[in-house]
């Protein structure tokens, strides 16, 4: 059992963790923090945190964990917030979408302290956000990526690893490098070609009459543009290497299948698609077996 | 009530049409036509057509009605085995995704009896294929595309669109041109991008790791990337010139983008992601605003 948790930032991530532990009678008491005192209130009442900390410092006092679970363009700014009051023995670890420049603000931020950061990286989410979005099991049979530096003791890695599996996730560990590259192209790169086509199509002169025949099709290959432009303008810069590797990859891919397609090349163009088919097909399969696999490990 | 209607390709398309006529009590006899036999034995036993035709003369003589729903590939073949037994007062129409090319086909084929052919296109489908995905109410409340040619008499346009209304569609009237540069931008395009993403990341050398952190936004953006190779194959050569020119477009885009990442320019980033959440943002709640109205109209 953890005595306090501090958490910086109480919105769906944060909040979830802290309701999951609460579920799981994994620890005594939930302090919030962050720049929002509505956020922070509105948490109160929720039942998602026990006490809105008066000030960093008071958050940081005596904490076994905190997570930081705020947008990740403000981690460095937190980091440095928490690194005069960070006593031996309470564990800093983060929630944010990218983990390479995360790594780097807390290597600048928390200096000689930096082995008492363990860099993760929850793969969940809702298309709502804030306190009242926070569900207990928004974690159950989910991924959670460690990223763990040189630095980091296996025990303090293992104290952030206990808490997540508290809340039901399953634990896997990249380094922060593996991490990014692997986002970037299963994550980051769709983002920015759905939000690059539904910008494409708004801005056409009748774009009225194409989103008029706009189908469920392109409602799913679109539904990621509706997310937080100023998240992903974040995330896009946070992970630009990575990024720019894989659309610099697709751009290559996509000029290559233009090429098939203005020679007419049907075989080809159905090599391709088949092979996307097959590889999804497959996909799936290992997801719902994997799922089932849960859910009876579960009974 | 028509007496007789003949439906070339019984499956999910020309099932679900054949169902819905049937449940509107708005036709006397269905007869079945097409390639695979087992198909039309299974349509039989579903109750989808009443009879299958021993011929092509068979299925076409005393028609009313003559809806081709098989892939699109086939469509001239289709017009061609039926134009000898064509007798004037029966009117054909199709379920293809592309118009220009059926147009094209169809004045190939039909030669003088081409005023009998009106061009289609249902703006509905589902995952699961043939007879047995075939649903009544597949089309209510969905669009149906008219594309009449000049030849066209109105009182047969008309009586194509009564049909589909008879099944709880709404109709659209654009011309093949239009029809196919609007369905190239908002369907044709988003299934070659998220074909050509999923075989790009399947042909990389750590594809299973990517699959395995890929999540739900991965798993909506690539569903179209399950759809049939053989009928996406044959849309895109269909389609060709306009997916070109909507291709060459995004790649223009992508391009654009991809400078501003690589310059860091946040703002512009951000101002190309919160156009683009804007206009779906304004896009689902017009569909939702129509789903509303369709529903209280139905009451």
């Amino acid at each position: 059992m953890l005595k306090k948790i501090a958490i910086f930032g109480v919105g769906l991530i944060g909040g979830s963790f802290a309701l999951a532990l609460k579920k799981a009678g994994a620890v005594e008491q939930i302090v919030g923090a962050g720049r929002n005192s509505a956020t922070l209130q509105r948490a109160r009442e929720l039942g998602i945190i026990d006490v809105i900390a008066s000030s960093v410092a008071d958050a940081v006092a005596g904490a076994d964990l905190i997570l930081i679970a705020a947008p990740v363009a403000q981690t460095g700014a937190i980091l440095a917030s928490i690194q005069p009051h960070l006593q031996a023995g309470t564990i800093v670890t983060d929630a944010g979408s990218t983990k390479s420049d995360v790594v780097l603000a807390a290597r600048a931020e928390l200096g000689d302290k930096i082995a008492q950061f363990v860099p993760g990286h929850p793969i969940a989410g809702r298309e709502q956000n804030g306190p009242d979005a926070a569900l207990a099991d928004l974690y159950v049979g989910k991924k959670v990526v460690l990223a763990p530096m040189p630095e980091n003791a296996e025990q303090d890695v293992a104290k952030v690893a206990a808490a997540w599996q508290q809340c039901g996730a399953h634990i896997h560990r990249l380094s922060a490098q593996q991490h990014d590259a692997i986002f970037a192209a299963v994550s980051h790169l769709p983002h920015v070609l759905a939000y690059a086509l539904v910008d494409e199509i708004a801005n056409k002169p009748h774009a009225e009459s194409l989103f008029q025949y706009a189908a469920s099709g392109f409602r799913d290959f679109t539904r990621i543009a509706g997310s937080s432009p100023e998240m992903w303008r974040d995330i896009s810069l946070a992970n630009q290497d990575a990024l720019l590797h894989e659309l610099d990859a697709y751009l290559l891919q996509l000029t290559r299948l233009r090429g098939l397609l203005a020679a007419g090349d049907g075989a080809a163009l159905e090599a391709i698609y088949g092979n996307a088919q097959r590889a999804r097909h497959g996909w799936i399969s290992a997801i719902e077996a994997a799922e089932k696999q849960n859910k009876e490990g579960g009974d």
